[in-house]
């Protein structure tokens, strides 16, 4: 038994025993633990089965901890909030100076500083580190987020960077993210990135289907074409996989089956809350979560359709003829452009954050470790990671100079697809609001003049003018009344 | 001297002052005090050049309350947050047993109740109330919206009732709106609906100028026009004012000369993150809240619309020709249709908050004490009431049967002024989100059943189905790849 082992995993739930035994088969020799013993057992049988991976199961915590080399890491992995102040708990209390744990959980930022402070003053090293890939990632290679302690970083570099995903050309797909609760915050903004992300593809299935009326072989065929262009991802390459899964229940396919519901578990958010917080714009990561939202109204949404069908609009408004091939091209097109916007409102996100808590994250190295491993990989990311590269003052996204060419390309077949969804009575809030998002960036000028103009008048807030600097304050009701007298 | 007087207000700055006046010109005589003296003197003052009103300033706190009458009611109207708490502890130094304390400021409601029990501990009862006017509201009649403690409620209710702005045929806009924060959480959602409607109009006026080459002078009439029908509200009527006021430095409008940023105080913010802890969908609201933070990177915008008229995307992208009074009509059905989109929304996440903390709030009542006296006062308004006297229930005021019939006798004009702007490149953010959430909520079957699919695929989240009830998980990937061998 190679004990001392050289790391510990605690909380052997799907992504526990997955990165467990990732972690046994790069060679590194690990402790895992679990409060319901049954989990631990369940994970050294898989161990043995997938190929005798040095992996040691423990049933109490205290021989779990002392069965790891000083200075000791322990990654955990339970449910966000309390669980990890009670694992940590438990497991501290064997640990010595110099000891580290890592929450690789979806963790709020702030509970990872505060615990970050509390181990710190008995001397123990902590990191958040976000984690992406589902179980299938976890087990094979996912990316990884860590951020907080440095010097606890380094302790574990090497494991990280064998058990990350691996993309040719660009590296293993993990990084030391930045102080704090860093790690957690990028997680939670890629995850935000993952509800745009997924919400624009359903949007293009839903004028794809509604509107250009294809089929699932259809939509199949023109997922997996797309999946072989600008459009390569992990999503398109599962929503092309979906369009193909026939049901087993019934006649027809799966997906048509499946209830237009969906859960969510408040990464998503807390995204949108920190962009209203931070005074950053994400209408396109909200309008994914809104969509979330109002899909789960289903039976008030039943009802309403039965009220307005009555008064003459039905589901799908006027019947468009379209061109097949044309719509698909244009939609293609939507897609790519409303996903640029998406990504440069998350990065912005990230940047804002980072400025206000002088974490110093690097925009195109998040990029890099999200080509591989995540949800959100694609080879879309590779242009991201060139355009920070380009400049990494880059204001945003889309004025840097190949995204802002490719903006320009496509925005007319993007302002095509929209109008065709607005006049069919389809609702592309993702798309929509992401034109919304490139028009008024783009803007010299905004109406936001009119409504300063009526701040200042209801509220004295004063204005600012385009010709002279300084605050103005205008007593608009006294002017307005003395000229209608 | 009429001491002891019935109320005490502390806080003289614009809003104190003018409610101070207001209480006492309605006959209830009143202590005034402020920290800086110079602001007691200069309300002293006022009240005897505006009618010898019964105000009496006091330059130390403790002859301040011990001024008033037992069981003593004290206003406090100072910023949000610390001062608050300052000023309370300051007053109820000299407070007894069941004396009340009333915050009159836009408090965040956790606050409110944080306080409310402290001072229960002490014997002293609490209110939170929301008050919107601005000055004008304050001096001669605002809508109040107290929350907190029903007991210290009764005792004012007199003073209210006759204090705030008085509709004929609905009665003063004032009511007790219920226990805890939920004075506050009401005004704030108020606030979050003032947004949208500010919003609203400003797209309004931005299509009607870009598209339509509608002159200042012309815009004045087109809103003075709007202000004698359905639209009929306070910030249509301010709206017409500003188009009418010509520039004192310059040739030409003041309202061309105002800078196009727009300033912020939070509330706008914290409805959007409510809405989203309390997974309410209130797009309208979010998309101007984005708005603001868009309109305040001045800088990069210019910069932007560089970038992109360097590539043939000009500011109006295309000169769409149009008839103009056809577009004007069209305008003023889009801005009613997506104006009860947003207020459907506040509606809902006032009801959401409600649900949850038990408050029991009547959302009819609300739209009747808006009537008058605030920012988003408005003829709509009894609408609004009048679809929840018709079903306190209602589940969206989307469905309420009147709401229901305007909504589809607008629609098209609707889709139409959406999809202009979307071909002029003008950005209208707040009406296409509106619009995206109709098609929505309106909607039997959205594209969520692919997001849920997607979820199901790589996170093993599960997903129901339409046939057959119970929670399903499918190995997508397992099935995709036997496919593909």
């Amino acid at each position: 038994m190679a004990i001392p082992t050289r790391i510990g995993l605690a909380g052997l739930a799907v992504m526990g025993q997955n990165l467990a035994l990732n972690i046994a088969e790069k060679g590194f020799p690990i402790s895992v633990y679990n409060r319901s013993t049954s989990k631990v057992d369940e994970t050294v049988e898989r161990a043995k089965k997938e190929g005798n991976l040095p992996l040691y199961g423990f049933h109490d915590p205290e021989s779990f901890v002392l069965s790891i080399q000083k200075p000791r890491v322990i990654i955990i992995l339970v449910k966000a909030g309390l669980p990890v102040d009670q694992t940590i708990k438990t497991l501290s209390a064997f640990m010595e100076e110099g000891d580290c744990i890592i929450d690789g959980g979806n963790e709020w930022y702030e509970n990872t500083e505060r615990r970050e402070k509390e181990m710190a003053e008995r001397g123990l090293l902590y990191l958040g580190m976000g984690v992406s890939g589902g179980e299938e990632g976890a087990r094979n290679g996912p990316s990884m987020m860590p951020g907080g302690s440095f010097e606890a970083y380094t302790y574990i570099e090497d494991i990280l960077l064998k058990v990350s995903a691996q993309v040719p050309d660009s590296g293993p797909c993990v990084t030391y993210i930045g102080k704090g609760g860093s790690g957690n915050f990028v997680k939670m903004v890629h995850n935000g990135i993952e509800y745009g992300d997924m919400q624009l593809i359903a949007e293009a299935y839903d004028v794809l289907r509604s509107v250009g009326k294809l089929s699932n072989d259809e939509l199949h065929e023109v997922f997996s074409e797309w999946n072989k262009g600008e459009l390569l991802s992990f999503l398109i390459e599962i929503t092309a996989d979906i369009f193909g899964i026939k049901d087993d229940k019934s006649d027809g396919y799966l997906v048509d089956k499946v209830l237009d519901k969906t859960g969510m578990k408040g990464t998503g958010k807390w995204t949108v809350q920190q962009a209203a917080e931070l005074s950053v714009a994400a209408p396109t990561i909200a309008a994914s979560l809104d969509s979330r939202f109002l899909s789960g109204l289903k039976d008030e949404r039943v009802q309403a359709a039965k009220v307005f069908k009555a008064s003459g609009v039905s589901d799908t408004l006027v019947e468009q003829s379209v061109d097949k091939n044309q719509l698909i091209d244009d939609v293609r097109k939507a897609l790519y452009a409303s996903k640029i916007c998406s990504y440069a409102q998350g990065m912005n996100l990230i940047r804002a954050k980072s400025v206000e808590k002088g974490w110093d994250l690097k925009l195109g190295e998040l990029a890099r470790i999200w080509k591989g491993g995540c949800i959100i990989r694609a080879i879309f990311l590779d242009r991201i990671k060139g355009a920070y590269d380009r400049n990494p003052d880059l204001a945003n996204l889309l004025v840097d100079e190949e995204f802002a060419k490719e903006m320009v390309e496509r925005q007319s077949a993007w302002r095509r697809v929209v109008c065709l969804a607005i006049n069919s009575g389809i609702s592309t809030p993702g798309m929509s609001s992401s034109l919304a998002y490139f028009d008024s960036y783009r803007r010299e000028s905004l109406p936001a003049n009119l409504v300063q103009a009526q701040r200042d008048y209801f509220g004295a807030h004063t204005y600012e003018r385009i010709d002279v600097p300084g605050a103005f304050h205008t007593e608009w009701f006294k002017i307005a009344k003395q000229s209608k007298n």
